[in-house]
């Protein structure tokens, strides 16, 4: 465990290698699986026999499986605070993980394009990340592994509502689309409050950077479909698709008009960030997302050439207190936190 | 008049060499004196041609005396509006001076430590203004103006209340005394709202940069007694000047505090404005006064060895709307200043 953990904080998941279609704007691509295994209640109602059983069927399954089996896989209860906010902020687990009950265990790839959560909300949630925009390939992948447990467990599955889940969003395929966008421009101009009212009767939500509940931060969203009732995988992909790609031209075509009518405005702004980032001593994660936001913008526009989009992705993940920690070598409280990663920031960007 | 307000962008006033004492934190201090002749109203209930006689009087008794004779004098109908408000940056004239209706002149001497306005709120108003804590010097010398004019004038004086002028707060003396204040730390704190209540049942005011009713921005206030009837001049300063020793040994103990506990909060502040004025590419005046008041702080805690307070008084007028427009030779949209000054900062601050 530790020694995984420790050669994580040298490298980054494949996912923010800032490669892949449009990903000027789309960070990232996720599918995620939620299942249940029949016979047993929904997490929240399970002894904690229950949950043994369960954490054991799974793992069970997964030895059978090639796939499955060349995944790392720990449990919870080997992993303490610090490490679990480290996985957190890799997105290799959620937040609402790290507060359920043990046992609990998850699974993930040296890639890091994999994740498998057992006793989260579901029995089993999977998650499949790609870098740009590409729903199609995680769906693809996502379905592989589905089809790699299921030949070992019996879901829970109701011929007329489809897979059954804890909760009533994601009865049915129990499938979630979702891209991590960058839209600073329509941010910027405010366009994005109308865009995203819009998206409330489609049936497509927008959320900050951990997910359900987390605030949005630098620019930078989560864009998901609400709904999996009724809907096929491919149906909701067909409705999602192209909704992404309104954003991407919106967005597209918004900085071309700021760079004719305001360039200067813009260029002022990225220009400041540099900065403020050559010259802090102590810097916040939060304050540094904005940061970010702007470099990215800078670099979309060609006007930072020497900054590579998965260096700042990398920074994205790197720059977060647990993995400042991690880094380090030890706790540390929060000034010492912003100081470092004042440091950090200054360094890796080579703004010294 | 041209060429006197052109050799003027070169040059600033001597209340701005950044001499004196406790110029670390008081800019400059400014006696001023509202004189009003007998047999003339006030000056909002005047006719033109009383307006004109009045006018005249000033400047026959100028004539006479060495002091007032070697001022330059100008009359208001010759200023044109971009120069009215480079005067007004200057502090040679008021706003309230702009606004009132001609004729109307002033007298100010070439290093700028004299001021007389004629024909503003009443027929005369005189100051005075030196670099850093001289409230007895200044009044000393415009004690002299004062005899200078009265030589000549018979001013409107009642023996119960003293002299006579349009707003009754300035009824007895006719003095006000002021000082123009850094107080970046005691702002900081937060603790300058509980010193600046208790300033009020004790007379004294608190106004921004440009005097009555104007914002205070960048940590910088202008302090000054608020009423003069049953005081002498000398009643006035002695209750005036321990108050501002009080600001100004309580800014003292707040820097040092914040030096011993916060030191780095205090140099991230610092340094970030220096990262911002080494990249912006637009700035606003109101924007840059924020900035000069951290510059301000670096300089006095030794942190920006480099920089000269000189320099930052300077800047303190050379980056206001109208100086940047007279500096350039021409009228300038807003943008166009914003862009001029950020460019103009970094050169007077050498961080190209």
């Amino acid at each position: 465990m530790n020694d995984v953990l420790k050669n994580m904080t040298g490298r980054y998941a494949k996912w923010l290698t800032g490669e892949g279609k449009y990903s000027d704007i789309i960070i990232s691509s996720r599918a995620r699986l939620a299942r249940n295994l029949q016979n047993f209640p929904f997490v929240t109602r399970t002894t904690e026999d229950q949950r043994s059983e369960i954490l054991s069927s799974v793992l069970d399954a997964a030895k059978d499986s090639k796939i499955l089996n060349s995944l790392y896989f720990f449990d919870m209860s080997a992993v303490d605070e610090l490490d679990a906010q480290f996985l957190k902020e890799r997105h290799i687990i959620s937040h609402e993980f790290i507060g359920m009950s043990d046992p609990k265990g998850f699974f993930f790839s040296e890639d890091e394009s994999i994740g498998i959560m057992i006793n989260e909300e579901d029995h089993i949630r999977m998650q499949v990340i790609h870098s740009g925009f590409s729903l199609n390939e995680t769906w693809f992948e996502i379905h592989r592994l589905d089809e790699e447990f299921s030949k070992k467990l019996s879901y829970a599955y109701s011929d007329r509502f489809g897979y059954l889940t804890a909760c009533p969003t994601n009865v049915g395929t129990g499938v979630r689309f979702s891209v991590f966008v960058h839209l600073p421009v329509l941010t910027f101009t405010k366009r994005i409050d109308k865009i995203f009212a819009d998206l409330i009767p489609a049936g497509i939500t927008v959320r900050g950077l951990y997910g359900e509940g987390s605030k949005v931060i630098g620019n930078f969203f989560q864009i998901s479909n609400q709904y999996t009732l009724g809907w096929t995988e491919q149906g909701i992909m067909d409705r999602v698709i192209p909704i992404i790609r309104q954003f991407i031209s919106e967005e597209k075509k918004a900085r071309e008009n700021i760079m004719n009518d305001q360039r200067i405005v813009i260029e002022d702004k990225i220009y400041r960030t540099i900065g403020i980032l050559s010259k802090a001593m102590i810097l916040s994660s939060m304050e540094f997302l904005d940061h970010l936001s702007a470099l990215r913008l800078g670099v979309d526009l060609g006007i930072l050439p020497k900054i590579s989009k998965r260096l700042l992705n990398e920074l994205l993940i790197m720059t977060q207190p647990a993995h400042i920690q991690k880094i380090h070598g030890r706790k540390l409280e929060e000034l010492e936190r912003d100081s470092i990663r004042a440091e950090m920031v200054r360094e890796k960007l080579n703004l010294n």
